[in-house]
């Protein structure tokens, strides 16, 4: 009867009505009736990443996508521009080179993020650099890039900006027609309320001219072959009809609540995580927190796996713990996808709770206080 | 309230049991709690793929593993054969030209597979080829292919053999490492009764030596990645954790049942259908029937497509109409998955009631009294 709370960065939790709808009878996906629900979906996938150009959808994880950009947009040999400065930096990297790209990297410390004049400088250094891999939310460090002006920059100089958005899309804010952002991938598991699964890209016209001239091998994840089927309301391949079917009703309910509503109560949330956080004497990892994910160092003398175990396995509260060298040294608590104010109240409790059973001195309530004081100042439950 | 039955090769109606399992709350993949389910489905899954081999998982179409065994199989500008006999052995030609791979194509008319002996002369013409892409089921048409026969030969002439059974594992006898079957490829729609989204590979030890020594351009795809990662019970990205949470209830229901009493199931259903299409008047397509799908010629002054759709539209029964030349020729009845006995009643009744509707000559129960003959004298429902 223990309930449970999953705060991890994907997947996340499913709202009753994505469950619903992933329990039905599966339909055949060559049927005007599935032909319908693909075509809603794709209007809707449209609202989300914020643009007028097609979002194409795959049965793979959020990687199959980066791989589909980069196979797509660059040619053997081609030199690429990624930002490094976690995890999902450096798998931009190692797509790049597994494909036999010559990958330029902008290395950052891990948990912060270059400033739009280091990315002018190393695009200025090397000038045949045509594509550039960024991320909107460096999930395993919990930094957000300012991909507002990363956009502008790359626009001014001719460059094609693609933007890892797996962990930042409905949860933080990308305007990508209104700020020039080429292509955005995600994924289903995070922002969108679904299982793992399916995975998304949207390519702007520039995009396209730049694939077109490409002469590429792929298969699976050939965006030519997929614009073609598209056209026809179709997928090259089966799809993934039951996670199809269940994010219509997920786009349904972030239209309902409307985009910029959610960008707002993630950026309340996170700041009062954030707040909450300092309020017990830990700190925030990174130099410039996302609103989708809080990196928390965890502090001197406590063991990282052992407070994220004491969450999950006493209070039942998961957050994520640190991936590679930050194993055990940062816990990771998402703010995305079916989660709320109440969520942020009961991830601080846990952590209270928890810093307290490993030995940690806390005031109890010190820090759930300060989200309710920030909440309650901001009039979120009026 | 009409009730409707899903007939098509993928995919199938799911079982009560899965539906109810993808209708549960997500939970984390980096648990111990997934990492048992895990470890259970990749036992389940040699037990289905009667391989001691170990069996790697992607969230994908089956297309996906198609392209994961050509490009960790072969190398570029490698000679390789596929069997093309309809659109999935055309798909190995594609998939092994999209790569650069020299596709050596063994082609028989739709409908048809080769003698082992024309597999063995085209081996002989072509010694540098070391690896042959073949098809248990090919679905576009209904036809088995000689699988034990061709394995056969191919260990006695030391070629890998990968054998695309995305239609035909389950329904389909398929014993791979008593035949000596090096890789098998499968989905997760047909036979394993889950929605579409997830693909499986198995890889024998002679198959592994040959990826080790390939220098290969992979990544989402990428075998050795994925191997490593299995050691420690994990995948090297996100699974598609509610499909797989749901696959556990699948094979369990295999398991139980037994993978021969499945086989027998389907041979003898398949048996009375065609026998039933022939009762009506009608012509089985293939010249080698497969178990697991039953293509019928549409009869000449019958639109295929209007049958199709009478029988799907006025009566609620979906079968598969045929594809590319095929296109209102044929429709295809599938015998696999969640189906049974009585399915196939339900199918002929359909077909018996929709060809009338189309003004074709029926004396109705003709067809489905051959199917209760047959079922009755097999001591069915004994």
């Amino acid at each position: 009867m223990r309930k449970k709370f999953l705060f991890t960065p994907g997947p996340t939790p499913l709202p009753p009505e994505v469950q619903e709808a992933l329990s039905r009878p599966i339909i055949h996906h060559r049927t005007t009736d599935y032909q319908e629900i693909f075509a809603e979906v794709n209007e809707g996938l449209k609202y989300i990443f914020q643009t007028q150009n097609p979002v194409f959808t795959f049965a793979s994880s959020g990687t199959g996508v980066m791989e589909a950009a980069v196979v797509n947009l660059t040619r053997e040999g081609e030199k690429a521009l990624a930002i490094v400065g976690g995890k999902f930096g450096e798998r931009w990297k190692e797509i790049l080179e597994a494909f036999g790209r010559e990958c330029v990297s902008l290395d950052v410390e891990w948990g912060s993020a270059p400033r739009v004049e280091e990315v002018e400088k190393i695009l200025d250094e090397n000038p045949e650099v045509e594509v550039v891999f960024a991320a909107l939310c460096e999930t395993s460090t919990g930094t957000k890039m300012d991909i507002k002006s990363l956009a502008e920059l790359c626009n001014k100089k001719g460059k094609i900006l693609v933007v890892d958005a797996i962990s930042g899309l409905v949860a933080m804010e990308l305007r990508t027609d209104e700020w020039g952002v080429d292509v955005v991938v995600a994924g289903s598991q995070k922002g969108i309320m679904l299982p793992p699964g399916l995975a998304f890209l949207s390519i702007s016209e520039k995009a396209w001219k730049k694939i077109e001239n490409n002469h590429i091998k792929a298969y699976y994840f050939d965006l030519k072959k997929t614009r073609k089927a598209y056209e026809k309301t179709d997928t090259p391949f089966t799809p993934a009809v039951g996670l199809i079917v269940a994010l219509r009703e997920s786009l349904k309910m972030i239209k309902e609540e409307g985009l910029e509503n959610i960008w707002r109560k993630f950026s309340l949330i996170s700041f009062a995580v954030r707040e909450a956080v300092k309020t017990l004497g830990l700190e925030i990892f990174s130099r410039y927190p996302a609103e989708a994910v809080t990196a928390v160092k965890v502090p001197e003398g406590i063991d990282g796996i052992e407070l994220y175990k004491a969450m999950k396995d006493r209070i039942g509260v998961q957050v994520a713990g640190g991936q590679a060298h930050l194993k055990g040294k940062i816990i990771r608590i998402a703010h995305m996808g079916y989660m709320d104010y109440t969520d942020a109240i009961v991830a601080i409790s846990a952590l209270e709770m928890a810093l307290s059973i490993l030995g940690y001195s806390v005031e109890f309530g010190k820090g759930v206080g300060k989200v309710m004081e920030i909440f309650m100042k901001e009039g979120v439950f009026k």
